[in-house]
């Protein structure tokens, strides 16, 4: 019935709530949409839904059936994100996925959930950033307890359509 | 695959990030099971993981089927809280349903999905509130969407079972 919009909804109440409360001292509430940029407070409150979309993210990866955690190749765990981690989380595939085969990997989006109560085009662009954080941790998490250390952030050109890039160092 | 876990993964992450950053003045982080009941951040907690699921349990009654919203007995509401609701978002039913027919219902869940990765037993009782609070605005927030005001309480007198009260005055 409702279950698959639970999750979008609590998402939705976790970073009004930590926008809200902003942690960071001295800087007031509700300063969205600063042209200068993100403030302390606000970069602050990215790093904390970061984290906890890391910590979910690993869960989830505990979670996964034991052959998925036999994927050796790179290529072979993205694809598999993109396919049955997003399913899981958001109820559909991620529509594409590209690589430059030197570790860098792009993730697109065209109507990313988390984006889509915003309406479509450039104005409530500046909003996106606090949408994205914890799906960039849940990513990260995810490839985490699957053995591979990795840096995603996210970018968005026009709503809802978003692309998360992932970078594995070689090591 | 394991998005019915997504839900409770969420919620141990919000409410650990709440009683990390936890919002009182002059209260120190990390203040857990005091002896002497709730800090006055850790109530703050708990109003704020309360009114948190307020607004899902709202958004959540929004969702609900029109046939749903015609209901105009209280205890049919509570039954559907029950089973359907309680469906959606924990993947099973309360265990039972009692009242005293003057507007107080029992709703009591035996095994409470979001106490149960805790022990059993009585050893981590004065932890279990910060578990509860935001069911108790779920059930609050659906409650409001379908047209009846309440307070809603929630006592564990052995880990994982759990009773929430719902009180409703009498207008």
């Amino acid at each position: 019935m409702v279950d698959t919009v639970l999750f979008e909804f609590l998402h939705t109440e976790m970073v009004a709530e930590l926008w809200a409360h902003d942690p960071g001292p001295g800087v007031s509430a509700g300063l969205r949409g600063e042209e200068a940029g993100a403030t302390k407070g606000q970069k602050m409150s990215l790093s904390v839904l970061e984290g906890m979309g890391f910590r979910v993210g690993q869960a989830l990866g505990e979670r996964l059936p034991r052959e998925m955690l036999a994927f050796r190749e790179e290529l072979d765990v993205l694809k598999f994100l993109c396919k049955d981690l997003w399913v899981a989380v958001f109820q559909k595939q991620m529509d594409s996925l590209r690589t430059n085969h030197q570790g860098t990997y792009v993730l697109q989006d065209n109507s990313f959930p988390l984006l889509l109560p915003m309406a479509s085009g450039l104005q409530y662009l500046e909003e996106a950033p606090k949408f994205l954080a914890f799906t960039c941790g849940l990513l990260r998490g995810a490839l985490c307890t699957l053995g591979i250390e990795s840096v995603v952030t996210a970018s968005v050109a026009a709503l809802p359509v978003c692309k998360f890039q992932v970078v594995i160092p070689k090591s």
